[in-house]
């Protein structure tokens, strides 16, 4: 059981965390939010920020169908009660109380009889992979459709079906959540994830449970920065943060959107637009010192959110950190984006290593040695070995002598490690006994 | 046949000419010169020139023997009749007539007997290629000699010849042809070729084909910039051309040097002296994107008359755009580089690869994104695909994107085709399409 | 036998000596050395700058212990007469006139009967060498010890010992060696070398022969820079001296580390922390066009005496030179480090390879072509080949060319060579051509 009783002002304190534990709290939230049918407005939407609120003090907010942001208008507000395909005996052939895939999201209400050759414009299916229900949406075109698979799809006959969606698609208002932790500076650190994905686990709910992990535990320290977390639609959302918060969107400092997070891939990190942000080298750093296979891949303009954050008026230091990229894995968009795909302990690697990077950045400083002429006899503090002996403090030497070396104003702690190619965990530690005993400012 | 109907703002209409009759037209003009005993002066120079008169409307200079050019001086004109050696029987056994590579070219006049003792060490051959003859010339120190191949060599015999070059070397003129074509812009763009080099069909005529092809197609449209061509002979030429013209250099925006683009070897470009010019990406983006394989290279000080353009007192952005480089290919400066070396589908490839970095160099600009905050919806302007369907016109989505994203004042679109891995004519079909919807200026 | 007669203003005639004499020569001082007990104070110390000045003018310092440098303070002075172990029988088990690194350098004194078990905390042996005394020292934290081979150790029995160090640890100086040797201009090459240690030939020894040798033919030049040699203990000789000197510190504009300089291994650089120093350049254009395998790392903040010359807050451009690193051969800081480890052909390399980067320090200088616009004309100053003929000087035409097109004020002769790919020499000597032809400034 994760307790709630950490109280510290060190970052480093949590992630000495039981992994196991965290990836089992994570798997359940998903596993809570699976069966809901998201879309990116609607009480779907809203029930999840609700089941959210259980773990953060989350900040609802509605902004009304119509509003102009930016080159965008917040749409109307979609809801479905029930959608079925039948046949002559009445049997519900394709059941959207079964899997919420079926319908295509955001579908305009339908109910009437047709023949097969009619209906059949209307239905999608994956033939390679025939088993698996995909996932469309028509968000930006008022139509109709159902999902499923291409089995269920061969068995159709050449006859008449009802077709039912019992949707709505009306004034209403776009729904995001909020959750806003002060830190000692004002400088924020965003992370953003879309919530409006139906039954998918990865492709969503992961990066959900990844979000609201991160604000429980960063909640229970003092943090350096401030820290701003987004559940929100993808594309309308962001935009239509971004439009309600220009203002603010300076004290952005830091940002990652999360997505993808709980597959069995390797990590992946889609770098900022700037390229050379300090977000970037840290998760950089954390996934190169982690010894695990990864990819680092340059900014490109499509993808998740980051689009909207690093569009050029915004230029936004926004990563996306990811498993598997989307499109590079055949569950993606399809019913096999399951709560079999996603797995407890790929949550928990996650959640440890955007940890690991949000600590270099509370963390990354630069010092000024206070001796920087010659190195400081480090033997008569007790920081280096004597012959056969031990240093009192578990430090390494040569940490010490890089963080000694390159505290010239100029370098970080992080540029410091990897420069060394050290771990950033062993320069910091070396960086704090330099400061316990008066060495570096 | 080649029509001369074009009649296009748009460099790129030229692009999609047929290339299998440029090819053919092009090897006509190639096949018409090579016949002629050209030299750095003289009247083969002149008579290259009517040719190509033919063709574009080219202004012929005549330079004073003895005119200072910087460092140099207008040298002697040489002129030549007749050249042979004759054995005592009377037969020629090396005959001007039958290839004019058989004299050095800038021989002096001679007509005596010898015995073959003497004669031979005015004999040049080239014992690795025995049935070729080798061109060699000595414009800078007042000598004579034959080329032979090293078969018709090992065939005299120890006997005495009579020796007889009928040439002239005497105070006239240096002559080049200059085609200037004025486009919207004072700023030019400068194609240069020698036009020097006796009956060698890669090394000379296939450059002075090309440059007389751009020159005929570009005067068929208005370009941005201004075109100036130059066929000059070989290092004076050039150092003549830019002693004269001194003051109008800095206009010069852009520049190529064309050699070699006959022959079946694969592209090489040899970058300008400042590496990293507008032309140099320009073409290393063609030929990345040609699929083709290819060398860029480094500049170095010597090659062709880019030496003197890129001379570190005028430092021009000027490349050197070849097929097989000189010295790379065992037919260079010999009669194997003949009319069977050089074929038309190699020229009409240096056309077609020239002309598209061209239009590059035409229309690379930067634009701005007039919706620089967040992504315009590209869906409401029939720009980006709706369910199952396809987006109105066949412009690519993640083009659309990128040059949005990157449409910021400071990158143009050739910056954006490079860091999105898409060629530029991809990236400008995008660029047009978001000008005419009003999302760039 | 070598000579004193050079008298040449030009270090490059130097580097055209018989190396196979200054080998032997450099390994005779080496060999001189080898016996004396060093340590960082003390007559072992004094007694080897004494041998050195057989050979240049050395000037002798004394820093009196107790004197503040920096953050260290000067220590006592360390000498030692005699140290041994006795076994019952009174044989001498362990015996420091043997080897002198029997004996933990600065250790206190000792003479007293002890069981084995009480002696064995004294011991220093290493079991992956049996048949090598390990060297140790305990400078910094007053005690004893003995240094032995583990075949030596595994012998001795479980009885009583007589042990005696007759060492005295007193108030007294630190000593070290300066030469200083004046050039045209007041700026000065730094070269250092430890020469600190005991019976070490490759770590300590091989060091002080080159700085010793380099110094002895530079003097009988007349450089451009003024160059200072000093022969010091490791750290804290280092922090003495720049603690002593800090106000002249500015004028060190190149320097070199010396140290491992004998053995059969490739040559190693460690590049100063500025990383791209001219010094650093230098070494890596010699090693480079060597054609032997070698090895160029990246400055660290530990390792010799550069440790303390590139500290940040003196951050000078001193590199350090050496065949093996310090710690990849498994001869160092070992017995094995002996005579037999260093070679004179080794000690000559190494000589050579040092002089012919102080070369290109010496003559390293931006020149500025006097006829930027085009090329000169070679030709008529028999710097370029005439037909079938031979250019009046042996030098390298595309030398020239190179040298003509760069010498544009803004690079170096050694920016020409890096850009060129020529060696140094060849570049060096096309300038000088050119200088001589009046084509350079």
């Amino acid at each position: 059981m994760i307790t709630d009783e950490i109280k510290t002002s060190n970052l480093s304190d949590i992630r000495f965390l039981n992994e196991h534990d965290i990836g089992q709290e994570m798997y359940r939230l998903v596993s809570e939010l699976y069966p809901i049918c998201r879309s990116i407005t609607g009480n779907g939407f809203r029930e999840t920020l609700d089941i959210i609120k259980d773990y953060i003090e989350l900040e609802v907010h509605e902004v009304p169908t119509g509003t102009e942001v930016f080159d965008w208008t917040v749409p109307k507000e979609w809801n479905i009660k029930d959608a079925y395909i039948k046949n002559l005996k009445g049997e519900r052939i394709v059941d959207f109380k079964k899997n919420n895939l079926h319908v295509v999201n955001y579908s305009v209400p339908v109910n009437k009889l047709m023949p097969f050759e009619e209906l059949k414009s209307h239905l999608f299916t994956l033939p390679d992979y025939p088993d698996r229900i995909p996932y469309r949406t028509s968000y930006y075109k008022e139509s109709w459709g159902f999902c499923l698979s291409h089995e269920q799809f061969l068995a159709l006959k050449d006859e008449e079906y009802e077709v039912c969606i019992d949707s709505t698609l009306e004034e209403g208002s776009l729904t995001y959540g909020e959750y806003y932790l002060q830190g000692e500076s004002e400088d924020e650190v965003l992370i953003s994830c879309h919530a409006c994905h139906p039954s998918l686990c990865n492709d969503n709910l992961s990066g959900i449970a990844l979000a609201t992990f991160l604000a429980k535990y960063l909640s229970q320290i003092s943090p350096r920065y401030s820290y701003r977390f987004l559940f929100i639609p993808g594309t309308i959302g962001s935009i239509t943060w971004l439009s309600l918060n220009e203002a603010q969107v300076y004290r952005i400092k830091h940002g990652l959107v999360l997505t993808g997070v709980g597959d069995p891939g390797n990590f992946t990190y889609k770098k900022s637009r700037r390229g050379n942000a300090e977000i970037d080298r840290a998760v950089i750093h954390v996934l190169k010192h982690s010894g695990l296979e990864h990819a680092i891949i340059d900014f490109f303009p499509f993808g998740y959110d980051e689009r909207q954050f690093c569009s050029p008026g915004f230029n936004l230091p926004v990563g996306c950190f990811m498993r598997s990229s989307h499109g590079h894995y055949s569950e993606y968009h399809t019913s096999a984006d399951n709560l079999n795909f996603v797995q407890p302990q790929y949550l928990a690697d996650s959640f440890s290593k955007c940890l690991s990077a949000l600590n270099i950045i509370e963390n990354n400083k630069p010092y000024l040695n206070q001796n920087p002429k010659c190195e400081p006899q480090l033997g008569k503090r007790g920081l280096y070995r004597a012959i056969g002996g031990q240093a009192e403090e578990q430090v390494n030497e040569l940490a010490l002598l890089w963080v000694l070396n390159l505290s010239d104003g100029e370098h970080t702690l992080l540029d410091i490690a990897d420069k060394s190619n050290f771990d950033f965990d062993a320069i910091k530690k070396a960086a704090d006994a330099l400061l316990k005993h008066g060495l570096l400012k």
